[in-house]
């Protein structure tokens, strides 16, 4: 069950719900005059009365605003290749409980799925962040070519991004930068060769977590919650 | 498919394989006279050629033996009260990869299942840690009633242990401690007032992780992986 609901639109007097939303409506049995908790995913966390429910629509009259501040500056951007679902479902949700301000996908060599529906992941998104009463929504991004991702990159001046790997330095040496940290994390299969040349390039830093093998979700896990951690976000 | 193999029994010239590491080696074809390379779970990797394999046994020849020395004196114990399965698997396959060093399941008032099967958790760990090519299986302790596991909890004279609460204090605090660190995590529901009257008494620490709402899965996977951090070990 969400702990907060999500708004698509919020005006100054009413808020409005999809019908993913109305079928949680559902579930709970809400109907109008009831009231309910919600965010709009931008730090606003409602209290409002339900006004009209229809089967795949609702309208809130606001009551109540709180609007919280968001407690850091720099970002923490997940950028992830597209994997089994399955486990990449879960570090997406994981991610988002964490609150990581940018989740960007892409497709690279060994990304054995094919195109991801952005909608799905929208959703997995929301979802995750009901259940964790995170008043910010992380921005989806989606490459469908690697090529794409990598002009991405070039144009974040203001982020540090890094990748995992048995060669790198200790992750400490990286939290102290002032910048945004972009965490790149591959496929079950890993980078190809050409594609960690290109890294390189771009002057993308390895980081060296430990000395045992992690699947892709769990070290990209550690990197957020060490990160968020030296970053006063946990 | 494994990284490494499980053996459970290992003499001086000689690794014994049970049923269900027969089944892996099926999968991969493996044949006699084909070599592997697998663990004992107490820090060592072998390689060795199969001699003689069946539908449930396998012997293998050792011609191999390195030695992994721990890296750190001070444990990490992770103490989940039972929960859905799913969550749970995710859990401990996790901290598995992790490397935490022992496991102890307990019942708890809001534990939604009956008694788990240690069985279960055993394979469980065992195929994490081959996953992950962990050479240190973690030690696995199932308490079926709250008050065993209080028992043990008093008698653990070198190990703070610790839950999850906003009113606690930050992790940091804790890590600096020499003892070994036990990590309480509650079932989805939480711990009963009662229960929580307990741990207070016992003198078990309150630590604060973010303001956001974490899965207690997620809560368990950012204290291990904070506290490996500091001790070094990630």
């Amino acid at each position: 069950m969400p702990n907060v609901f999500y708004s698509y639109k919020v005006d100054s007097r009413e808020a409005f719900f999809d019908s993913h939303e109305i079928q949680h409506f559902k579930v709970l049995r809400l109907k109008e005059g009831d009231r309910i908790q919600f965010t709009d995913g931008k730090g606003n966390l409602f209290k409002g009365k339900i006004k009209k429910i229809s089967s795949d629509t609702a309208v809130v009259t606001i009551e109540e605003i709180q609007k919280k501040v968001r407690g850091w500056k720099e970002k923490i951007i997940l950028c992830i290749s597209s994997s089994k679902w399955q486990r990449e479902r879960l570090l997406i949700e994981k991610a988002v409980e964490l609150g990581v301000d940018e989740i960007v996908e892409f497709k690279s060599e060994n990304s054995v799925i094919k195109d991801r529906k952005t909608e799905k992941l929208e959703l997995l998104i929301r979802n995750s962040l009901k259940q964790s009463a995170n008043l910010f929504k992380p921005t989806l991004r989606y490459f469908d070519e690697f090529q794409s991702f990598i002009q991405w990159i070039k144009a974040q001046n203001e982020t540090n991004f890094i990748l995992f790997d048995f060669s790198g330095k200790n992750i400490r040496d990286i939290v102290i930068s002032k910048d945004n940290i972009g965490i790149i994390i591959g496929p079950e299969g890993g980078f190809s060769r050409n594609e960690i040349d290109i890294f390189d390039s771009l002057g993308v830093s390895k980081v060296k977590l430990g000395d045992r093998i992690l699947r892709f979700e769990t070290a990209a896990l550690a990197g957020i919650i060490i990160i968020s951690y030296f970053k006063n976000r946990l």
